[in-house]
């Protein structure tokens, strides 16, 4: 049997939208499942601010006569939505397909709940690389090569003015990749979200959504 | 008796630019020390490639018809030089004050041998804050919030279009504290330079110069 992942995204999409309240701040996630989301909340015509995390997420939101706001003077979010490439059952997220996971971590971190949706083919049973990261222009031969194996992507720069690419490691303990990436001189952000990121994720499923929930935080 | 700083600077720069040999690419740093470091290396008159860890350095270093390469397809140097603002007995650095702290660890962990220079007054008993940062200036409201005590520096953007701003913080765990800023979303980079990125420290002293290396790294 065929899974019909438009119908899932869409299903978990509208699930999100019932989550968004009048007075809210609100951060918009990109992405496939996102362009799902977009024009749930339009319909309900909440009273609500936005930020958004990337360029195109932007101009959709606009479109639907959502309000979106700079994010510069933002230091708090009541919620944020976004998709993912990858969920782990341990709440260990793969981002970045789209090649927007600076942004979009950043918009996570902020928010008092995150909640990530999608279909139900992002759910694995563990991670897999390769791992998306925005890296510096400068010196960027130098930080491929303690990189290991990194191929560029073939996108353009980010709106932060990063090179985006994809790195295979070994994910077998997720928080020490996260952790190793986040140590390289160079690497802006990468892709991998831990658990404690996610407040909930929310999954279509055959006709239903799944609210899935992450327990304490395992390494 | 009052310290000459300016010649001590000079005295370190100079047998910096003693290590420099033909044929070598060299990474050259940004601050006050570097000032008397080009011409020193100028003066020598060695058939080498450099980059360089800021605009002005660059501009400086070309006056002097030091060739200066772009950075990005270099993936290793011979040797870099740079200045800093503090070094601890351990052989942690403290760097930023020229807010170029990105480029220059982006070059110093890129050279086989990163040497130091710098006057007698930069060696202290143990770094104390606030460190410099770059960060994103996307999302930097939440980014702020989430560092605690920081300062935005009055400065323009960094060439990677970071802001430039100083974090109070405790540093006596040094290692602790890197850490805790590259763990960060929104940290591009901090100003804290480990033991194992120095190869020696070349400090000015009353008319000599001390070379100092560091031992099995510390925490």
């Amino acid at each position: 049997m065929s899974v019909d992942t438009a119908a899932e995204a869409d299903a978990a999409a509208q699930a999100a939208a019932d989550l968004v309240e009048d007075g809210m701040w609100v951060g918009l996630g990109t992405g496939s499942t996102v362009a799902h989301l977009l024009p749930a909340i339009a319909e309900r015509k909440r009273a609500i601010r936005c930020v958004a995390t990337s360029p195109r997420t932007e101009e959709r939101a606009r479109r639907l006569s959502i309000d979106v706001e700079p994010f510069a003077n933002v230091d708090r979010l009541d919620l944020a939505i976004d998709g993912a490439d990858q969920i782990a059952p341990n709440g260990w997220l793969m981002k970045g397909g789209g090649a927007a996971h600076t942004r979009e971590k950043l918009v996570a971190i902020t928010a008092e709940r995150f909640v990530v949706i999608a279909d139900s083919t992002k759910l694995i049973a563990c991670l897999h690389g390769p791992v998306p990261v925005e890296l510096l222009a400068f010196g960027i031969g130098s930080t491929m090569r303690r990189l290991g194996t990194v191929a560029l992507r073939d996108v353009p720069r980010s709106p932060d003015s990063g090179v985006i690419a994809d790195v295979d490691c070994a994910l077998d303990a997720p928080g020490a990749a996260a952790s190793w990436f986040s140590g390289i001189p160079g690497v802006v952000e990468h892709g991998l979200f831990p658990p404690e990121m996610v407040t909930m994720a929310l999954v279509g499923r055959a006709g239903a959504v799944d609210r899935l929930t992450f327990g304490p935080v395992l390494p």
